[in-house]
């Protein structure tokens, strides 16, 4: 089976080119192959498919030749994972199967535009992002008051006082069950300087992670919310790098490396 | 960069062909192969070098034509790694580079044979080990006393009464610093029948791991104590898989899978 590995701000994939959907990408070999020390070891899984093969996204193969059918670690299918397009859309240019510049890939989510900068940033669009109120966040026997943000998932963005490189993410950070019945991703960022901000982010299911794209957007939505702005550009400095967001009326887009590191043949018994 | 990459009960390792030592395996190289998300991700770097070729172990080229050139996942240097060994005879069978059965191979700990049996497991002389006295480790509140093996480096292996599933091993073990004044590798075992015991382990500024070759000898020298032996055949079940120890009169044998499950090439910026 052909893999490459790759990352974006080290939020880290195995990519597995299947034009034509002739593996059996089951749960358990998904799992096997992002074990991180009898496998190969990502965060999740991105099979690279023919839209038009694919019953779950034929509907989008006019506007888009390739989907990205996306897994999750633990072998679970999901609708989107921005930095997961980002390097997505970087195998595909290198890959020979788009042009560098705009184009459209087909995700469970939807179609999804991006576009590979002369910089060598890969940007994506990640939608409109819904503000839902406001809602609290308890990390380490303090309580911190931030934005309830929905990216397709449940965000709770929170502008703090403390420095974030001194939090302890370690545990479960409190939240109300009652606005968030199915969990939530909590991110906690200071400002530092004119439109840009250090996060870290608790993902929901997962602990605490290098990057999280949608994490990303909610804390620029938080961070603009704070000036009482709704739009322009924020970066968002998380362990793994830098991501740029840029916020326009009715969408918005995530911005920033995207890598590929390796490339080869697994032989994983199934 | 070619690499390959492979396990032993979960001890991870990148393999780089280099039989003539061209590759600058600067320390900053090796924790970039070794990072789990930026990079490959592993516990540690065989490198493969024609003996005669690296100055470090030119002596042993009349015993052992190629070279385990082990490196840490920090970048530093180490002198002897068992399960690495046994991914490194996996490979040189695989490769086609030594017969199967049995072979020498150097390593920075002297000239190691190794043997591949027609069950599939992979088995590496470990020396013999060296019993040093008693000592006490502190883990969760509780103190439990085991015995000081040396196997090159320092180990600790303690048999307990409390099942070792219920450990707390998040945390640094407390250990007697004049006993250990470099640190030592901490085993908590139970026996759970005929010559076979459960075990965990604390690394050495590692935090606890899946699976430590030396120390699996450790605790089979422990255990063979409990009934008074000094020889004979242990199973040592680790989180990572099952491990065979056989302690002889003057040495020691380390036995159990090695798997190869991925290879390709690297494209590491450096």
């Amino acid at each position: 089976m052909r893999f490459l590995k790759g990352h974006g701000t080290e939020n880290d994939f195995v990519i597995l080119p299947d034009p034509d959907g002739e593996l059996d990408l089951h749960p358990a070999l998904v799992a096997a192959i992002c074990d991180r020390r009898a496998g190969i070891g990502a965060d999740g899984v991105l099979r690279v498919m023919r839209t038009k093969l694919s019953p779950e996204v034929s509907d989008q193969a006019g506007q888009a030749e390739w989907f990205m059918d996306y897994r999750n670690a633990d072998g679970s299918m999901a609708e989107m994972c921005g930095n997961g397009a980002r390097v997505f859309a970087r195998y595909l240019v290198e890959a020979g199967l788009a042009e560098p510049g705009e184009f459209a890939m087909a995700t469970r989510g939807g179609v999804r535009r991006v576009r590979l900068g002369a910089d060598g940033d890969v940007s994506v669009e990640m939608g409109k992002p819904v503000v839902r109120g406001r809602s609290v966040a308890g990390v380490g026997g303090h309580e911190y008051e931030g934005v309830h943000v929905d990216l397709g998932n449940p965000h709770l963005a929170c502008p703090i006082g403390d420095p974030v490189v001194q939090l302890d993410l370690g545990h479960q950070p409190a939240f109300d069950p009652g606005v968030f019945p199915s969990g939530v991703n909590i991110e906690l960022f200071n400002p530092v300087g004119e439109a840009r901000v250090v996060m870290r982010v608790f993902e929901r299911g997962v602990g605490e992670t290098r990057s999280c794209g949608t994490g990303a957007v909610a804390t620029a939505v938080a961070a603009a919310g704070l000036s009482g702005e709704t739009t322009g550009t924020w970066a968002v400095e998380v362990p793994g790098g830098t991501l740029t967001v840029t916020l326009e009326a009715e969408t918005s887009y995530l911005s920033g490396p995207a890598v590929l590191v390796a490339a080869g043949n697994l032989t994983l018994a199934e």
